[in-house]
């Protein structure tokens, strides 16, 4: 069952990502004045700045700091770059508790040639070693598996179950997932493991855009939602019925919009969240 | 545990596609003169021929014609479409039995904005509708799961599970499941899904060649083996593990490697089939 139509913005989210030539503080006026509900602020975003404080701006804009991109990236070939990655995980907890981030987004990374095995043992043994300091913290991880288009360099997780198994398997009230259609909309077991992780509790996150056809850029040629062929409001409806009430986090990576007048590309995500979302 | 090194060529079987510039004759006389064992042929190799004499002349230069590539694109909007499409799968049956190859490969389809699960059913009617014409043929049909970045418009079939479920549910000696690493390497599921089909009598196909890092085209970026991230010793070690005794088919989809000399290329995938495969 598809969900119904959206009618106001109160759990629209933008990433700072997706309108990149602003600064933060601009996308935060902008995101506010167009009565948007939350932002999910990306670390690059955060350099130079007093993450305080920007939190602070966020709040008084009356936007919902809904989380902060990204962690994750744990394997490596030698123990020293999986002991940087676990420093740089734990500094991203401290900036999502610094701006009020609930929870942390985790790309898990992935070494081209290294046995996905390996890989995926690695982003495991990672997320369970930083664990004590979001628990600390009181920040959540959220483990987002990636498109398997991604499986050489940017996550050896590339599917929701395997998300969802390891979610399981590290059994800490301080780790869930994060949906994201754009890596998971092909996957014939959606809807099944959409509805385990919102039962179970680990449903954390939910990003939309749309699948291009054709696609011309593996990383930045993501579509506005309408533009492309994924069923946004029939996983939207899987996601509702799994009992998740949170943000629908609009994430575009896109050379063309990116290139293009942000604030008119704002108004557009504003209609295509109406009418396509 | 990994495959060992292959020590000749008797099993390696080049695609046509891979070296598109050749006309078919060149390329067979080619693969024939490198002591090549099989050539798979793709259809627009046998525009204006006589496909009979074809198979013949491949048969005298000692080639084994180990399949005909492709059918499927079964799902249309319109039913119009979905008969069309059906002719076409027929014909490639009966272009299969002229060239003499055992078993057509099927990229089975996709309709952008159509729903998957729609694409999956049109998919399941199409193959069974063609299945009593390649009974009669006496020629298979291979079911060839698609990586999940070709879901919106090439093939809603994305993984081994789905061609294995597809498989058994169509039940016929006639139709089985074609293994292409570039789309299924990484699935976590891979050597689960390889016993399967394999133990099963249904593992009909095994095409090799790399995923690079990065990968600059969704179509036409394909690597030569050892050029990329792929566990190809490991899997051909799966494959064989599940009884496999057929092929090792070079599929190579490179914009790269059109633009240059095939006589060095094919060179190339010969020492990179002794040394990486």
């Amino acid at each position: 069952m598809s969900a119904a139509a959206l009618t106001d913005l109160s759990r629209l989210c933008v990433h700072t990502i997706t309108t990149k030539p602003w600064p933060v503080e601009e996308a935060a006026r902008r995101f506010s004045a167009a009565g948007i509900g939350g932002i999910t602020v990306w670390r690059d975003a955060l350099a130079g700045r007093d993450i305080r404080a920007t939190g602070r701006l966020l709040r008084e804009l009356n936007l919902r700091v809904v989380s902060l991109c990204r962690g994750g990236f744990f394997p490596h070939a030698e123990a020293a770059g999986r002991q940087l990655a676990l420093d740089d995980n734990r500094r991203a907890v401290d900036e999502a508790a610094a701006l009020g981030a609930p929870h942390v987004v985790l790309v898990c990374g992935a070494v081209p040639g290294q046995p996905l095995a390996e890989s995926r043992k690695q982003i495991r043994d990672g997320i369970a070693a930083v664990l004590p300091h979001a628990e600390a913290a009181g920040v959540k991880l959220a483990i987002e598996p990636l498109h398997p288009m991604y499986a050489d360099s940017r996550s050896a997780v590339n599917t929701l179950a395997q998300a969802n198994d390891l979610a399981e398997d590290l059994a800490s009230p301080w780790v869930g997932v994060a949906v994201d259609v754009y890596h998971l909309w092909w996957d014939p077991s959606l809807e099944t493991e959409i509805d385990r992780c919102g039962r179970n509790g680990n449903l954390l996150a939910f990003h939309i855009c749309d699948w291009k056809t054709p696609t011309t850029d593996l990383l930045n040629d993501r579509g506005l939602m309408g533009e492309g062929c994924i069923a946004l409001r029939q996983i939207r409806g899987w996601v509702e019925q799994a009992g998740f009430a949170g943000f629908h986090e609009v994430e575009i990576f896109s050379n063309r919009y990116w290139a293009g007048d942000q604030a008119a590309f704002l108004e557009k995500i504003v209609g295509a969240y109406y009418q396509h979302s």
